[in-house]
């Protein structure tokens, strides 16, 4: 197989003949869909990773080559990397809802009169990245892997159409939000509303809500890591500039260098990203409730199914994945649950160069899928990981 | 002694002549402090407990009469409660800073032009607290106790003024805020900041950042609650009018009970707080920093210091406390410590019907202050509750 090198690249599917039906019963058509495609073209499949990406992530999953801007999944994708591009195909798509060129809220400059974007499901996004496939030509894929919003995704794929991939990977994500997460995601919501510039949703484009859009960021941030890495990083360190315990010169500002370094994920966040995009998607994940609907065994498809998760994530920690094991487990899936327990990085820890969970991650792929089917050039099976705390 | 019953009282302290020296160098003169008082007089103060209230309390701790209005603390003070005002004399007064009476940075109809408050710290709210006792007359107390920022002053009081009282009472509280801590506290700031009503702080009373003010609630309320207090309450439950998955109603509004239920505390808090308060008590809460400053003992004052804290205290939870001890430890002074594992309420069970720790609050300030000079009237020393797991 030849390596190849592709950029962004934009279908428009869906025709008038194929609408995109919503789980809310709504259609869409002449829905474009950006995506990037990574290692050696497959057009089976057989050889094909399709990562989904999490809510402020898009196709850009990696370098296509050195000079390019770096992916948001440097440590996992790449030549000689888990998901490896010297081995694999990876494709990658912007979901539905998003902000990078995939059909989403896109504000008002692109039309004359602002219609509110339907509310889309995770599972509306998987039908997307289905109908992407299928207009591709590519067959059963090799594996389905997502962390976090791009784990629902995997699992929603795997639970509905398991006969789709081999392996199905999700990665510190979670079945349906805690309460708790419901809470976070709900303060954003408010401060994104309660943005003067909000209106409604019918701002204009670059005239958005981004002191809203900024402190939601700061929220969903700060559920994204751990209270020891943020000890670790900031203490209680002072800012550059200090502002002068006992002054009154800005009691709105804090000295701390935390506070500097959240204003600044806002700041880069808003640079990047759209409001209305991030009240549809995290609406989509409060709204995840994978096994809400019946699942249906399909004969002959006995998807490998991984579970990913991190002892330092208060977002969709260890019982998340608990909870999906035991359901998957009721309806007849087995799975393995590799369980990071040293690793401080919080949620975002899936994201991050964790050895021992991107080892994980590369033994999985390259393991048979079947451990009565080897598969070619395989000469034995492979255990499975001492680290697989569940099973 | 007579059992009497006072509603608020206003005195104005610091004359000409006694300025209030804060921390930051900065002088106030004629200081008004408004504060209640509870149970019998006790003109010395050997029956008189100090409350110090939390950020957003106040002075009524509880209900004078029957048909009062409820305090922030029917739990703990009250007759045959643990703080018992059948016994005790308690006093509470608004802080410095605070918006109930007290010296603090009142909104502009107030003023002509609007004069940024001084940054006060919580060594500066101890020091109307002293105050106010001198000029009441009070001598040495019985005890201070406080929970949360009411659980700083307490500890500062005892590390300045250990002969001030002979028991200090630190609840749920911190002796330095984390980078968590400090960063939720960011964004609170951030949020009040970001509102286009905040002016700078340079707003007219009722004019104020309510939306900022708010957003800045709900964060906090989050992380005065637990996760599982949250699930427990909520779960997944809708809001009894639905925003109905799958229509674009109010994509800036979720369909759950939870976020109505922090839309409510927001509403709550915005209706009787001022935003500039809450930047001013936030502000001094990051900056308290209680063993940055020699602690030097006092001879003849051997105060028993008793710490309390939650398991389910994602806030200032047994971490807290337990550098607390060990700082107390390096500079001589011993503590017991009472944690509490079995209560879900987060970092808010200090305020709740907690029975054990309720019951070890009532033990700890009936038991004889010095085992080697029993208290008039009891027989033996009693031990250490069995609770005690740090000692």
């Amino acid at each position: 197989m030849t390596k190849a090198s592709r950029r962004a690249e934009r279908l428009v599917l869906f025709g008038a003949d194929r609408p995109l039906r919503l789980e809310s019963g709504r259609t869409l058509t002449d829905v474009p869909v950006v995506f990037e495609r990574y290692g050696p073209p497959d057009p089976t499949g057989a050889d094909t990773v399709f990562v989904c990406h999490a809510l402020t992530g898009d196709a850009h999953v990696t370098r296509h080559r050195p000079d390019d801007a770096p992916g948001w999944w440097e440590s996992m994708v790449g030549p000689g990397r888990p998901i490896d591009t010297d081995r694999f195909q990876v494709i990658c798509a912007n979901v539905l809802g998003g902000c990078s060129g995939t059909l989403g809220p896109a504000p008002l400059a692109d039309r004359t009169t602002w219609v509110p974007f339907p509310q889309i499901t995770v599972a509306d996004m998987v039908a997307v990245h289905r109908e992407l496939l299928r207009r591709l030509g590519v067959g059963r894929l090799h594996a389905v892997v997502g962390g976090s919003l791009g784990g629902m995704q995997a699992l929603e794929w795997l639970l509905r159409h398991p006969q789709d991939a081999r392996r199905y990977g999700l990665i510190a994500t979670s079945a349906q939000l805690s309460t708790d997460n419901l809470a976070f995601n709900a303060i954003g919501r408010a401060a994104i509303r309660s943005d003067p510039r909000f209106r409604g949703g019918a701002y204009r484009a670059g005239e958005g809500p981004d002191a809203g859009l900024g402190i939601a960021r700061m929220v969903g941030h700060l559920t994204y890591m751990s209270g020891e890495s943020l000890q670790a990083k900031f203490d209680r360190d002072l800012a550059p500039v200090p502002h002068g315990a006992g002054t009154e010169a800005d009691a709105a500002r804090g000295p701390f260098s935390v506070e500097r370094y959240l204003e600044h994920q806002a700041d880069k966040l808003v640079a990047r990203f759209d409001a209305n995009s991030y009240l549809c998607l995290t609406n989509a994940m409060d709204l995840f409730d994978a096994f809400a609907t019946p699942y249906e065994k399909v004969a002959g498809a006995e998807p490998d199914v991984h579970l990913f998760s991190f002892e330092s994530d208060r977002l969709y920690g260890v019982e998340h994945s608990r909870h999906i094991m035991e359901q998957l487990d009721k309806v007849g899936v087995s799975c393995a649950h590799f369980h990071e327990e040293t690793a401080r990085g919080g949620h975002d820890a899936f994201l991050m160069d964790v050895d021992e969970y991107l080892a994980a991650v590369a033994r999985w792929l390259a393991a048979p899928s079947h451990p009565n089917v080897p598969a070619p050039g395989s000469l034995s099976v492979q255990p499975r990981s001492s680290h697989d705390v569940d099973a």
